[in-house]
């Protein structure tokens, strides 16, 4: 068993350790050589006059980043990180790192975002980096859990698809076999079929992909989304649930991840109480108040007005009762106001993070909306069935994992949040 | 807050329900309608002579797997399922199912594989497919709970690649704007390189994609893969690992999903102890004894000889020391004896289940390897720079979801443990 370098302490008195050479510096008779692995960092301490000639020569050979293994005693050191410090009597070179690296470790030179994404495995081995990661693990973790605990069955769904959720046209396609594929942009329909198949509440987390041109700090073609549905439920049911989810999330990663917060140095602030329900009517007022361009009932919030309605609420927010006229076809209208529909969109001050709705169940009601909306209902025959044969009440949403990773730790571009991003121009990695 | 029909018992005296109706019968006097949620089934009993105009109405109306609302007082019924009926006083027909179905939900006649995977939604209704995807869900969750306990982090690599992991050609193309793209068939790449960012212990649970024009029971073209890489661990510390984490999952299923267990009428056992060890030259040897093919040493092991092996060894089992000619170009030669290597497959007695390895972390060695498979490794330049920076020891391995939860339920086919699978001929629903 490896020690993790943070448990490495003087009560153990001698240690076996490996990590990664953070740091050399040579003070003439002395020389230190920090480590570093995924836990922090430890420092090896050479007085030249006692180190045995084995030591010295590895010390002389090793460069910053090579992978190594030390033993020897471990002291108090008031100086060193941590308050301690190692006297090697064995260094050994297990992986020799070449020179100049292609990306500076110790963060006194902040590359460019292209080139740390180039060399995406030196670039997270900066402790402000392996952070966003482990949080993100973190966050991970703590929606399952929530999700387990709340009776939800975890479901896979086929990310090779022969058509679009929502009839656009913004599909890579996939050349598959003979047939004619895409890669799907979101579970959607594949949950609704499962509260057909009467699996009640299901949650997915996985990969979907969009083939956009966009070319902003918070879109990627391929994103994770976390996917709910819930049979028998309304829009306020899955609204209560996300929020509940986004709370205890905060406060999973409050509790676990002290040190990747504190090394990220970030404003982190458990989210309290009920998010505000706004509807959309105001949201659109509050927009025109701030935004100097033209708003108008029935327009979509651009990245200006949702940045401009976020600093009046200042928290997570709702915004609910859309126009039925811009959200999906599957989203449920009012039956009393049919021009609004039980569709939310649920957001941190500084963007969307999620979009859902109650579904309309009844089919000859969906095909009514898929007509309003251009779309064919014939090309849509697999999705439509499953509503002729028993479909209950339900509701659901989709969250994205990087913007809540984003959000929570206040990063300026959704690429911090995700190891190997994809966009316009970047398929590598 | 709806109430699982398992829950309904006459101590609550009244309920309201929602259901479908998994059968009808009528016996004059007497109607007997079962109900039918994701937890079981519950009666409702309809004596003609007092109930209400309005239920009598619906209840002649409703068809077999139409959704319905019931309310009424729960009573106790030795002919009963469960020992307990509800009385209607409120019959709702929430969604009319159309008759008739595509499919028999009552499992009297089971249905061919296709047009029970056409309708996917009605035959996930039977409580034996249910159960299937029940368990699946629970499997997902001991892993990933197994794996958090441990000390993993939880990763997601991307699965639009501009490169092959194992320079085979098995791949599905993309159109990705104007660029060549794959999707990835392995994230092994990319958690290698994350042993390179100094992450140590990572798991990822996601779908990979392979263009092989396969038809077998056992082989799908998108598949789930649990994967995982540890740094600084050999090929036998990896395997401890993998024998842990699948008796702890079979524990948890054995713990938690008893009645889908029993639903399934499975002969469900927890594998005990540690999973034998099996040296690749004498699981040939046995394989030449039982199987009437010429089997000799070099070769990959058929279905046949995996068979034949897996009746002699009779529970898990790995096979080890592989020829290092027949394994990916990463697994690491051992040193004193090159041609064979720290490669293992984890075996149930019926199918391969995952394949692992210590893998080459010397960059020099890996070059050599790639080179005497063929392989240019100037295609390979993304994955190569990270050995030269600084890599640490590392193995890991991956496992088939699919066919984890196959073999554990000793299901025929592999499309009976994912719920919309894909293959050779099959892109929808």
């Amino acid at each position: 068993m490896r020690i993790p370098l943070r448990e490495v302490t003087p009560e153990i008195q001698t240690a076996e350790v490996t990590g990664w050479v953070h740091e050399i510096r040579d003070l003439g008779g002395l020389s230190f050589y920090i480590l570093r692995d995924r836990t922090g960092f430890l420092q090896a301490t050479i007085i030249k006059k006692k180190a045995s000639e084995a030591v010295l020569k590895a010390a002389k050979e090793v460069s910053r980043e090579s992978v190594v293994k030390i033993s020897g005693i471990v002291k108090e050191s008031d100086k060193a990180p941590g308050g301690r410090e190692i006297i090697p009597e064995y260094f050994e070179i297990i992986s020799k790192a070449e020179t100049p690296l292609p990306l500076d470790v110790s963060e006194k030179v902040l590359a460019e975002v292209d080139t740390r994404l180039d060399n995406r495995y030196l670039d997270a081995r900066r402790p402000k980096v392996a952070a966003i990661f482990q949080i993100r693990s973190a966050v991970n973790h703590a929606v399952t859990d929530y999700l387990y605990k709340e009776g939800f069955i975890n479901i896979t769904t086929s990310k090779v698809v022969a058509a679009a959720t929502e009839g656009g046209t913004e599909l890579f396609p996939i050349a598959y076999f003979e047939k004619e594929a895409f890669l799907n942009q979101s579970p959607q329909l594949y949950k609704q079929m499962m509260m057909a198949a009467g699996f009640e509440k299901v949650f997915e987390i996985g990969p979907i992909f969009r083939a956009e041109e966009h070319n902003t700090t918070k879109h990627l073609n391929e994103a994770t989304s976390i996917d709910v549905e819930v049979s028998f439920a309304d829009h306020n049911d899955v609204m209560n649930l996300l929020e509940n989810m986004i709370v205890s999330t905060y406060e999973y990663v409050d509790k676990t991840c002290s040190d990747a917060l504190n090394t990220l140095e970030t404003d982190f602030k458990v989210p309290t109480g009920k998010f505000p329900r706004l509807p959309y009517s105001e949201a659109i007022d509050i927009a025109s108040l701030s935004v100097d361009e033209e708003i108008a009932y029935g327009d979509d919030l651009s990245s200006a007005a949702e940045r401009a309605i976020g600093e009046e609420m200042g928290e997570h927010y709702f915004i609910t009762d859309w126009p039925t006229a811009i959200k999906p076809y599957y989203a449920m209208p009012y039956e009393d106001e049919p021009e609004i529909c039980r569709a939310f969109d649920m957001m941190h001050p500084k963007m969307e993070l999620s979009s859902g709705a109650q579904r309309i169940h009844q089919y000859d009601l969906l095909v009514e909306q898929m007509e309003k909306k251009g779309l064919s209902p014939e090309s849509f025959e697999f999705y439509l069935k499953p509503f002729k044969y028993g479909m209950p009440p339900h509701a659901g949403w989709g969250v994205g994992m990087d913007r809540l990773v984003m959000t929570m730790l206040d990063l300026p571009n959704i690429r911090e949040a995700v190891l190997f991003p994809r966009d316009r121009h970047r398929v590598t990695p």
